[in-house]
């Protein structure tokens, strides 16, 4: 049973735990600096399939086999499955779940679904509906450049402001009870659009999302960001994190001390040649699901703000001279119920 | 707080209240056999935007706003909008709730959206995270052929087992408190996959994920169709609700009494020459919100199980030749709490 707390957040009664939680990445995440924090990479970008979409698919089913097999379960415990990703219909989560038994709430919040499916599936176990709920996404380079921008064989240039968009899925178990790190606390955003209209800058389009939720939750839960050992937005990379600081440093408020973007921590954007930084429902999903969470059960961090952002568009709409929404969902996860 | 019965099915403790409901539609839902039950109906099919999508995601704002309107409540009364549509990105949706600032949980669940939205947002007021929520959804037949089929101006020929998306918008606004009807039970539906491949024969492709769930519904709470008013699936139109009877027939269960379904009541498919039925999440949306809620009003029904069906397939994947996942979500409402 949850309590409101201000505008836009809720505290959870009972903070589900997580019980488990599995990262499954590529070629280049197996480049990048969380190599280690993987539980499967893969060099075949196909992972034994016939099409870039069927691989997004298999590495769902692998991040969920994995998390289920961590925690020792299987999926008859699982009472609900949320899931989504970045293509046209979902379908990589729909061909993913389509040959297990999981009760499914398919979600869109583009790079922010990380965030909407824990989010949901915190409330969902806290209210009462759920013993354990899991909380499932993905991306893939090769299925999102073909459908958002140029298929790859093409060889098109990518602009400075660009993004590369991993190829990984992630997927975290909560339950009712457990060691934790626990789900203390869920800002839901608002849709949030200042206008950008360029697609390949979606760092400067959603970095306003990743304020006004930020700033919404500081002032439901009236904290600063001295009160969290390490705060991460999901995928903004170098440009939109800057003016994430920017905004912040306008009100006063100091975000250069232990803010991090996913977009930035999976990739060495330098050596790796990726522009801006990572994005993709995966990258999020990854960096919690495998760097950050286990960072948190070795006590490196104890107190977490998750704070994953999505570009509302779709080509349709940027062909149609639309500026991009952005939105961005929070979670405060703790290493204590109290939060 | 929420109870779990079962192995799909949720009853609710305190059951939310519908507050109000109102659909919008277009020129074909105008000329249809519901046509009083529209809060608004308009033969322009641009609603004076510039583009389809546009005036789909004007729909949903209209659908917002009289439900607010016939409330007598505020956007900042409402704590969650969970909405979904068609189209890729869900911007349907995203593009008509960027001019407000309700949280915002963006769903996919095809034509079953507003099965989905409605569980979701009773399940957030009765775990106390909520006081008020919205359910939303649309669809549009031109921003949906082009997306899916062919663009409209072509002309294609349709074949005698395809629907006719709506054009039309539901919102329903659930609270705490409120003289109903009441959201009493809610059954989650799994994905379920039989091999069809024919994207013009959605009926068949979706009819075996409403038996699914229907099936798990009754098991689930112990009852039978004869202890429900009304039973409506979502979409399947002739064709689909044909084999969903069919399913249940061979299970000794007699579903011949009292089961309709949204797409056979929007249109008179014979006088409006629509093949199988009506689809679209517009279209269980508006049926719900028009029809079936102002019957309970009524004391027409007293008893309704609302189950629409989606279509989780996407053009890539019938290009690549998968078959159509359907799932099926269920709600039992009541004009008792009691259920």
């Amino acid at each position: 049973m949850g309590k409101r707390v201000g505008a836009q957040t809720v505290r959870l009664t009972h903070p589900p735990a997580v019980l488990s939680s599995a990262a499954v990445g590529g070629h280049m995440e197996g480049k990048g600096p969380l190599r280690d924090c993987f539980d499967e990479l893969n060099e075949d970008h196909l992972w034994g399939q016939k099409t870039w979409e069927q691989a997004e698919s298999t590495m769902q089913k692998h991040a969920l086999g994995k998390a289920l097999e961590k925690a020792t379960l299987h999926e008859e415990d699982i009472n609900y499955v949320l899931a989504g990703d970045l293509l046209n219909q979902c379908i990589g989560s729909t061909f993913s779940l389509r040959d297990t038994n999981i009760p499914f709430f398919g979600l869109y919040g583009a790079c922010s679904t990380m965030g909407e499916s824990l989010s949901l599936a915190a409330m969902l176990i806290d209210g009462g509906f759920a013993r354990r709920a899991a909380a499932l996404t993905s991306s893939h380079f090769c299925t999102a450049e073909r459908q958002y921008r140029m298929p790859v064989p093409y060889g098109s240039q990518r602009t400075p402001t660009a993004q590369w968009t991993a190829t990984a899925a992630g997927c975290c178990l909560l339950g009712e009870t457990g060691e934790g790190p626990f789900v203390t606390h869920i800002t839901t955003g608002r849709i949030v659009d200042k206008g950008i209209t360029d697609p390949n800058n979606m760092g400067a389009a959603m970095a306003p999302a990743a304020y006004d939720t930020l700033s919404a939750l500081f002032r439901d839960t009236q904290s600063s960001p001295a009160d969290y050992d390490l705060i991460v937005t999901g995928d903004l990379g170098k440009l939109g994190h800057d003016i994430v600081v920017d905004l912040f440093a306008r009100d006063g408020v100091d975000m250069t001390k232990n803010y991090d973007d996913c977009g930035l921590l999976l990739f060495d954007c330098e050596a790796q040649d990726m522009h801006c930084g990572g994005s993709g429902c995966g990258c999020s999903a990854s960096v919690l699901c495998g760097y950050l969470l286990r960072g948190m059960r070795e006590k490196r961090w104890n107190r977490l703000l998750f704070a994953p952002t999505g570009a509302l568009l779709s080509p349709t709409s940027s062909f149609q001279g639309e500026s991009i929404p952005g939105i961005c969902h929070a979670v405060i996860l703790s290493n204590t119920k109290e939060g």
